[in-house]
């Protein structure tokens, strides 16, 4: 565990890379009122909850690798609340028995990470696939 | 305005609906490290430029909307960040000249504002599309 937020952020892929489940709980804080809005759906809420979603996730994905690029921290409220956004693009391959398995994806994230006790840990977090609108925009010119 | 932080979320639905560029102004703290990520985009950064993209997409849009659902607020920072979730259940009708116009939407939204000058003002904020994953699924059992 960290105090340098940008740390933290980094290790919650960590994770889910290493599907680790202990980890992930250290990183968030324990309280009712957390959320956590996977790609494509609508809250999950509270961090039991939160946590077992990720166990359930990390159980039934293959391989998943994170890059993460365009990483901006906002701090606020005298840096006790952080907003880390970023794009991340994930490469997935099931068995990685053959290249032609990768499947890469981007997602958008929005990250809320609270301070307390000289830790970062993650307070409510929203994921959403980023959206290939090129061919609907050439249809409508 | 007010410093009722569900009022001021609800004002952000108001500005669109009523395509009221002003209020969208005035519901923004205006710094350069706000965020903005429209459903399916990577974020728009900067108030500036986020005003901007509203005042595009209220321009280009038809009629719309907003029946707020799953409406949940968390505070923190002693009450200085606070974080709302919901669901937009979205009407949109381009000319209203036929009830068969109207189409419906989901989106799932993390607000984040922050509380300054005994005003509510939004931060960031991130919408994605709730997708229905239902045909995947049943065609995985």
């Amino acid at each position: 565990m960290s105090g340098d937020v940008k740390a933290v952020h980094r290790s919650f892929y960590e994770a889910i890379e290493t599907g680790d489940v202990d980890l992930m709980a250290a990183l968030w804080v324990d309280r009712p009122d957390t959320s956590c809005a996977h790609p494509g759906t609508t809250p999950v809420r509270g961090t039991p909850t939160i946590l077992r979603s990720w166990t359930m996730l990390m159980a039934s994905s293959g391989y998943l690798q994170f890059f993460l690029t365009d990483v901006q921290v906002a701090y606020m409220a005298d840096g006790a609340v952080a907003v880390v956004t970023c794009t991340e693009n994930i490469l997935s391959g099931q068995g990685l028995e053959d290249a032609d398995d990768f499947q890469g994806g981007q997602v958008t994230s929005t990250s809320i990470l609270v301070h307390g006790g000289g830790q970062w840990r993650f307070h409510s977090r929203h994921a959403a696939p980023i959206i290939d609108f090129t061919t609907d925009d050439e249809e409508d010119d």
